[in-house]
Order: C-alpha cells, then sequence, then structure tokens
C-alpha cells in the first residue's frame, strides 16, 4: 500500500490482476491487427451471450470520450443532436468532443444526474410543436450514463419508461457505461446488464474504470444503426493496432464473473465509506449507491484529511464546507478503506 | 514459437517483455490521471534529453492515426492543407481521418514513399503564383514518414534540405515516426533521433511498432506551435484516462537504449531475410534498408510459403509472380527468421 | 398594397427601391468577380468612414447564419466555444451551423435577450478556477445581438462594460447586427455604428433585414483577427460570384444616409403600432424600443387580426391569451400601420 | 458597351433583363420567407416540368461552392468521399469546401475535364478488391460537371455510361451544372435537360453563370437521397431568408425558354470568336463546344489584346506563347464580338 490513500477516482492504477495476467499469458503470442484476431472474436461472443444478445454487434474502443464521439457522430443524422443531462460527461468534460463531429448537444434538466422519461418527452413534442422546428437541431438520440456523473442509478421502471418515449419517438437510447460494473452492482438497485442490453440500443461497456488498463466495448442490440462503423472508429483514431488486447482483456474481465465481481467489491467498499461519514455525522450528498461518494465536510475536515489522503474537491470549495467525492475500484484494498475510517 | 510463421506487420504481438515487466512492476501503484502523473513527467524529461531537446514540448498519445489527425489539425489553419507523398500514409490508410477533421491532403510525387525537397519547392511557387490560389488550399505544412510506407529512408542531406525547402517557404514540417526506431537502424543510415529533432518542427516516436502495447510520443521542437495541445489531444478522443501507462512504456523504452536495440535487431534480421531472397535470385524491390522488405516472387512460391508463414500481399496478384511484404519487429525472432529462410 | 397586412418579419419583400435603382443603374457594367470590383472597393471605404473605422477590414457575405459561423469559426480555436445568451439566435435558430464548424455554444442567461457584463465575468473566472478546465470547452469569444432576438438594446454604458469585460479577459467581442439599422433607431438609445465599431472586435451590418435583397457586411475593427477570412468565406461557401452586387447595395444604403433612414422610419411605425396596442388595454411584452414589437393578445382577438393580418405567434398559443410578434421594416408603410391600428 | 471588352467569365454582369424585371415587378410585394412563399413553389413545379421529372424535390442555393459542398455532404456517408475528375472544380477551386465538411475528395484521370466510365468502373473494383479497403475511404458517389471546366461535354452515350456504371456499384451520380444552359447549347451536343434529369441521382440547374444575380436550383431526381435536406441547408448558411428571389428568378428564367435562348446565343458568340482565332491561325486549345474557348496564343497577341480587352491566362505566361480564355455569356453583345474579332 502506498503511505498516501488515494480516492481520487476508479483510474488510478493500472489492470486488474487477471487482467494483467491475460495479457502476460499472451503477451508473445503473435496475432493479426485491428480487431481480426481470434482473442477479440471471442470476447465479442463472450460479450453477446453475457448480454443475452446474441446478434449485437460488438467493437471495442480505447477509451470514453472516443467511444461517445464515435457513437454519437455515428448515429446522428446531421441535422440532429444529441439529448443529455446538463450534467452529462459529454456536455461538460469531453472539451467539445461531440461538438468537434458537427453536432449539438441538447441539454434536459438532470436529477442527480439522471433524466426524466417526461421531460424528453416533453423536449421532444415541444420540438416539432413549434413551426421553426426545421431552423432548430432536431433531438436525433438520448444519451445516459448509468451510473450517472452523481454515481446515480435508474431503476429498471426508470429505464424502460426512457427506452419506451425513445422508442416511441423513433430515436435511439444510448447508455454510456464508462462505470457499468458499478452501476450494476448499486444498493438496492434492480438493472441487469441484460437490462441494459434489452432496453437500449447501443451502449458500452466499460473497461478503463472496470479493471482493464484501458478499452470500451460497444454493443450495438439495434444493428440498423452504425451499419459502417468500422471506418468510422478508424477515421476517429479509435482503432487499436493491436486491437487484440482490447479482446484480451474483455475476456479475462468476462471469465468468472470477474467483471460483476469487481463492481460489488468495490461498492460494498464505498458503502462502508458512506456509512462511516454518516456515522460521524457528516451529511451525505446525492446518497449514490455506487462507488462514488459525495460528503459536505467541514474545510478543516477536508484539510484534515488531505494530509493522508487524496480525493476531489466537488465544485468550489465554500466558506466554512465544501463538498468532496471519495471513489473506490477494484484497486482499492480493505486496508485502505479501514484506514480511511479511521482518521475520521 | 507458434507453428507458423507471422511477417505480416510489425504490431502483431504484445509489448517488449522490458516494456511489459515495467507495466508489471507499476501496475498496483496509484497515480492521477491524464498525464499529470510523475511516470509521465519523468518520460518526458528522458524523451527530451535523447532528443537533445531540453525545450521541446512532449506528449503521449495512443495510436498513429489519431496522432496524426490530431497534429495535422491543430498545426493547420482552416483555409491550409498538408503536403504529402502520394504514398503517404494519412492520404491512404487512415480512412479520411485528415479531411474528417476539414483539410485537405495535398499530394507529391512519391519516390519510393519519399518527397523531393524540389517538388515541395516547386508546389509552393507554383501556388502563390497563381493568381486564383485563394481559391485553393493552401500548402500549410509538410508531413513525411521516416522511415516511409516503403521501408526507405531519407538522408541526412535530404532531410535538412526539406527542413529548408519547409522554412524559407514558413511552414513545418511534421515527421510521422510510427517506425523511427527501425528508421534510425537502417542499414546504410546517416540520421540520428538528434537529427530527427532538430530539423522537424513535430515529429512522433512509434512506440506501438517498436515495443510498447500502444503509444506515441509527440515531440514538439518548435514550441510555438500547438499551444493549447491538451484540450485538443482529449477532443479528439486521444486522452488517455490512464495516461501513465504511456509513459511507463516510453521510459522503459529509452532505459539502457531498448528502443535503438529494438531497432537494431529488427532490422537485421530483416537484412539476413533479405540476403536470402536474394541468395535464391529472387527480385528484391524497392531495396528498403529497414525492417519491411518488398520481394517480387512467383506466384508458386507465394503459395508454399503461405503454408508455413504469414505476410502481406503487396498490392494485387499478379498473373504469375506477385509482390508480398515481410516485416520483422522486436517479436521476431532469429529461430523464425532461419525457419524462413529454410523454407525458401 | 396587398390585401392583406404582412408583419411577420423584416424581410418579406425584396430591396428598398434606391437599393434596387442602385442594382438596376449597374445591371449591365461588366465587373469582376468576388469582390475584387471598384464597387466593392467603394463600399469597403464608405463603410469604414462611417464606422469612423478607417483600419477595418469590411467583407461582404451573403446571409446572416453564413456570417455568424463563418466570423466564429475563423476566430475560436479548436478548443474554444462562444459565449451568448440562451436565446441567441446562433444558439436556437441556425440549424447548428456553429456546432457543424466543431464549435460548442455556451450559454448565459438571457435577461429580455440581453446578456450582463456580470454574467460573462462570473463565466470566464469560474471557468479557469475549476481544476478540470481542459477537459471543458474554453470560453473563447463574446456573441451578441443589437437588437437582440426580443428587439430590445444595450444602452452604451451595457456596451462598454461587456466590452471591457471581454477585454479584461482577453476574448473579443462580436456584434450580430442583422437588424443593426433597426437598433441604432431605437427610441431612447444612445448607442452609435461608431460605439459598435469601437466597443467590438468584429460586428456585422445587417443589410438582408435593412433595405437590400441581401447581405450582410462584417466589420474586423481587431485586424488581428481573420487574418485569412477570404479562403474561409470561400470554404463557407459564403463567397458570391458576384460579390459586386453586395458593394453595390452597401453603398446605396449608405448613401444619403438611407441605412439609418430605413431604421428610424420603421422604428417610429413599430412605436405607432405599440401605442395603439397600448391604448387598447393590451399588454405589451418586453417593452422593445425597436421595430419588433410582442404583445399579449385574447386568443379572439388574435384569430380576428388573423383575418386580415399575417404576424408570428411568438411560443405556442395560450388556453385564453397568446403572445404574438409584429414587425416593421423599410417596406411597411403608413398605410398599412393606419389599417393595422383600424382592425384594434 | 464599356470602353474595355470582358471576356474573363460569365458572371461580370448582373442579371439578363428579363429576369431583372421580374424581380423590379414583385419587389414591394410581401411573402414569408426562407423559400416557403408562392413564388419558389412556382418555379418548382416549372422545373419539374421542364425536366419530365414529375417527382423531383427541387431547392434552391445561392451559389455554387455552397451547393456543392451540401449536396455532397448531404448524399455522403462518413465513411465515404466523392469521386471526381482530378480537374474538378471541387478538387481544385473550392478553397477546400468539400474537406471542409469532412469528406475525401477522390480523384480520377481527367480528359479535357471529362471522366472516363471505366475509370470509375475500375477505381471501385480496385478499391473493394483490395483488402485494406475498410482503412481507405470509400468511393460513394460520383461527382461530374457538365460542362466541364475546360468547356467540354459529355455525350448522350458517356453519361450513360457513366450513369449505368454509377447505378451498378450503387452509388448516386451528382452533375454540377453551373454552366448547364452552356452546356446543353453545346455545339453538335446531343444531351437535353431531361437526359441530366433522367441519368443523375441529383444535379443542379446554375443560375448565377446564365442569367439570374445568383442562384442554384438543386433537382434531387433519386429522392431517397438528401431526405433532410432543408435543415441541412440552413446549417451550411446556405438557405437565404429572402428565398422568393431565387424564386422569381427561375421562373423568369424558364419563362418562354429564357434558359435555354441565353445558352443558344452564348455559344454561337463563342463559337463565331473561336472560328475567328481559328481563321487567324491561332491553335484552338481543347476544341471546347460551349461558352468558354481557349486558344494559344503568341504573347506579343496577348499583350497587344489585353489593351483592349480583359480575359484570364490559363495556367501561367509560357515563354514565348500562353494559353488563354475567353468566355461569352447571355451579357455579351454582337457589338463586343465584332470588335474583339476585329482585334485579332
Amino acid at each position: 500500500m502506498q503511505e498516501k490513500l488515494y480516492f481520487d477516482c476508479d483510474y488510478m492504477a493500472g489492470a486488474h490482476p487477471e487482467v494483467l495476467q491475460a495479457l502476460i499469458d499472451t503477451n508473445l503470442t503473435k496475432r493479426v491487427g485491428y480487431g481480426c484476431d481470434d482473442y477479440t472474436a471471442e470476447a465479442r461472443e463472450v460479450i453477446r451471450r453475457v448480454c443475452n444478445a446474441p446478434e449485437a454487434e460488438v467493437y471495442f474502443l480505447v477509451g470514453g470520450t472516443q467511444t461517445n464521439a464515435t457513437v454519437i457522430d455515428g448515429v446522428l443524422a446531421h441535422h440532429e443532436g444529441v439529448l443529455t443531462a446538463e450534467s452529462g460527461h459529454i456536455n461538460v468534460h469531453e472539451s467539445g468532443a461531440i461538438e468537434a463531429t458537427g453536432h449539438k448537444v441538447l441539454t434536459l434538466p438532470s436529477y442527480d444526474g439522471k433524466v426524466r422519461a417526461e421531460d424528453v418527452d416533453k423536449y421532444i413534442r415541444n420540438f416539432y410543436a413549434d413551426d421553426t422546428y426545421e431552423h432548430m437541431v432536431a433531438p436525433g438520440m438520448l444519451y445516459i450514463s448509468f451510473p450517472t456523473e452523481y454515481g446515480t442509478v435508474y431503476s429498471l421502471a426508470e429505464l424502460e419508461a426512457l427506452s419506451s418515449v425513445c422508442h416511441s419517438h423513433n430515436i435511439p437510447m444510448y447508455i454510456d457505461g464508462a462505470r457499468l460494473g458499478y452501476g450494476l452492482a448499486a444498493e438496492d438497485g434492480d438493472v441487469t446488464i441484460e437490462d441494459i442490453a434489452r432496453l437500449s440500443d447501443v451502449f458500452y461497456i466499460g473497461g478503463t474504470k472496470v479493471g482493464a488498463l484501458f478499452g470500451e466495448a460497444v454493443v450495438v442490440t439495434n444493428t440498423k444503426l452504425l451499419r459502417h462503423f468500422f471506418p468510422l472508429v478508424k477515421q476517429h483514431g479509435a482503432l487499436l493496432a493491436k486491437g487484440s488486447l482490447l479482446g484480451i482483456q474483455f475476456s479475462a474481465l468476462f471469465k468468472d464473473d470477474l467483471y460483476f465481481r469487481i463492481g460489488r467489491e468495490a461498492v460494498s467498499k464505498a458503502m462502508r465509506i458512506r456509512d462511516a461519514f454518516a456515522a460521524k455525522g457528516y451529511e451525505v450528498v446525492g446518497n449514490s449507491p455506487t462507488n462514488q461518494q459525495f460528503f459536505r465536510l467541514p474545510n478543516d475536515v477536508v484539510d484534515r484529511l488531505l494530509h493522508h489522503a487524496s480525493f476531489e474537491m466537488w465544485g468550489p470549495r465554500g466558506e466554512s464546507e465544501s463538498v468532496v467525492r471519495f471513489v473506490t475500484s477494484w484497486s482499492t484494498t480493505d486496508e485502505e478503506v479501514e484506514k480511511l475510517i479511521s482518521l475520521l
């Protein structure tokens, strides 16, 4: 264990040891490039099986921003934009990657990071009710994140409502699963990866934050979308020469349910941290049931903790109190959790 | 050794064992994201030293197409395009990634993959001599690859002439070093990495094909260029969350001259293969002094070899003879070379 | 006069007769293309003189959306976006033209269509105070419209405050003057075209809505901006082959103060309409001092008026009342105004 | 007549008097914007009738570069480029407008400005025969100009062959008709506007160079293409606020066959000029049957003519001889032709 405790985010270490071992085991075996190899083919098959989506197309990209930009650019027509919560990652923290592909990000109110089906419905109805709608950017798809940027998750009923409203308006629903493993393990959550596959048109299974060195698996269940995705991936600079590295890692992630184990263990550690802060009387902000936890702390507590631990200020430092974020991951140890709690 | 011999390309295995070991050694150490970590800082310093370019800015990206698109988009003004040999990778094999950023690829004659300084000069002079030049795409930078797509390398004199003509016309010269390690080890080559740094305005040191799992190090020696490169990298989806993985690998690549050793050994193996084909009376096409070798073979020889070895058809199969490519890399073993030669 | 009264917008007829006459007078005179002709040179000179901006660069484009997209694309760096009121034309009614050039539109609160200097200041300060700002789109310029989409105008003091805050943060201020002539004639307005030129870095003088058949004159007073604007205009498809038509029209518009006369007369008619509605007890919405007037009317009044007049529903029809817009222009006659008033 | 003779190009004067008269006649009649007016509806109907294409969609844009960029961007998928003769306007003289929309221009050999059906066929066959085709830009449509940039025209048989090869490969054929009127009047030409409509998937009827102040009519005969063209036109800044001006002009152009008369008369004048030069023993270059004529002249003749006439140098001035271009149009008078001939 490093002397300092690191809870800044869930991409602070390399790969889960089982994933790294798979890379080590295959390191010297030669294979063809660009994901045309057998490892990748096998990973595709595994993912189709896990998602209960035997017809789905599966592609492996390197990172989240890249995946969002490539998928969204591929799905939208020129005159269309993507609906998202105002707090959505694509609207805030991707340096304008979506707009750089020529598309507007259309914002909906954010409720702890989530959008509401009725807001989606209202937006689309109002849009087409406006006489000048052809002078405005058409809502061409819905982007949601699961879990959201605030650690919250949709219930199955909420996901079904969103899916239903999208399909009633004939726009696809895309789920950003950068932290999918942690979302599926949410406390009191009722959503499975099969639900995600069934209710979305396209989604991705995040590897970078959930055990891989890097990598995101795009699952296209509505195969009318993204028909020429391979050259688009290449054009976006998102095609890894050694594509096999992605296949190898994702096969490892779904071997013996590793992906789900990682999720459960990290969330369980996050819950212990949350409970410890709550027990000390600190306000739990937003009440996230996943691996990101937000607390409002007096500034002197913040400063004291910063001597021993690294974590993120969530927004600007307040006058007397500040909101902070602690994140667990597959690389968070029990020892680290205990030590953090002992510092409170 | 796998049963079949693989000579298709130089990105068929994982990472050089010394690079992989560095990843293993650091795997569980936590560090901040996006290349703001100490490993990356160290790798930047190492590269500045190796290149004798103490003032250079160094950035780490994931792959070659991505790097080309991000650098070229960052350097060019809206009305400018990039000059390249007709055979340049950016003009042929990147699925239109440069055009997708809004810029035209302007082509020059290719001489075994190389451009000539006088052609660059003539292009630019003719351009500005045309009354309608503001209706045409201005040549805004020069792209060359070292070595080229045909395995050839520029001599120091040729590089100096290109650099000189670019600077006389006030356009930057960019060198795609996807296979730089192999180019620097070219038989009878006289160019060093310090020359590359001194004569170009920006170049990249290829990791993917020269020992890393993935990764390219962009070295900006003309620091007036690419002033806001970080958000541009993010916008292009080219910012690796676990940026430290790039720093760790590049530090390993330049420890004990590994990068140069890889180059020399792979080229030496390629020379043995070339000499063996030549000794058998087969035509060596293009006479590349680096790790890519091209031969014209009777089709029955091609077919016989294909039973035991994997390699690339270079262009369409001819009626009785075809041109093929054999590529060595850090992962090519002496045993494989011997076995291939024994098949001739 | 047509039987029906048209108050929908300010681009419902051809050109002001004096402008049309200039086109008729020059119709058969041959001249070179693309604005390199003498008419255009003269119009540039006239505009520099009228604006008291002897060093300004002047370009003529065809329409407003095109002008906004070309100017904003030309000013911004890749990682930058444009600040605007949420209600700004570029954010609402240009079909995503700004995003299609790769840039995000960054929104500020709208106060009757206007932005406040303190909001601009706060946005920029907060942006750079955020540790992750390089992952977000940087505010690279300010866009305001004069008058705004709601007919309102900035006071001189407000413009000076905006200009000052922009320059203190080193970002340019761009003024969309699609209806500039009407804005300069605002009731109780205190802003002159010289002020516009002095306080902005680039602005455009709208022709389409203020007497021309079409055309917008871009005035670049901060000549460090937009250095290669001509090829950019061509690239955006905004370079008129018969560029002289723009020069001819703008010279006519500024002959004998026509542009300002048009503004004053149309605003005076709008004031008469406003006063007549107010006298009848109808609510004047927003209290615009320019050629666009907004009223809240009982639906039966709306329906009655629609039998005789054409005007725009401003937002959705309400249950019992609706907001409507009436617009005057150079083509609005006294007779039309009288007839409309008589209908109340 | 101006003192100097102008033969530089076919957009040197305003509008044909019959077109201008239509604008004068309608100038004060109010109508709705953006081409939703009755004039535009009528013009659409007229064009459908003239083209014998009752189902075609017709749109009116302002200029040629804009039209090419908007149509091509609308037709192509992300991974596709546009095939054209190397000499095609979109490849040479549009400041990179096509690439600015993200698409590569793919070049074919030019035979006096024309492409050959067999070259199109070969390009597409070779493309898909290449194993790496998904790393290259797919040929997604064919662009040809009628007449070409060299004044040449395709025969009906050639057009049919091109149309056939395109459809056999399932890519649309797009005809740039910037000078369509002059092409249809080509000496010994056998192509009608109905053939153009029948054999292409989309084409445009040039107004700017053939009698209008400005304007191009896009005719989409393959209505599976460009389904959301209106907002795309707006997004490209190509939607004229006073769209009616385009409808009015095109109705005038097709009233009493004006468009065809303009073509015939201008070509007839060009033929007289050609014959006069030939009779004097000067080399006619390229033998264009339309309104653009190219001659190789001794430099002293060039210089002598330049005292009295304005025309274009076609490429750089040679040592003793130079190639020049003379262009006629609707605005060329018999008197001007006589005077030019008398100067020889």
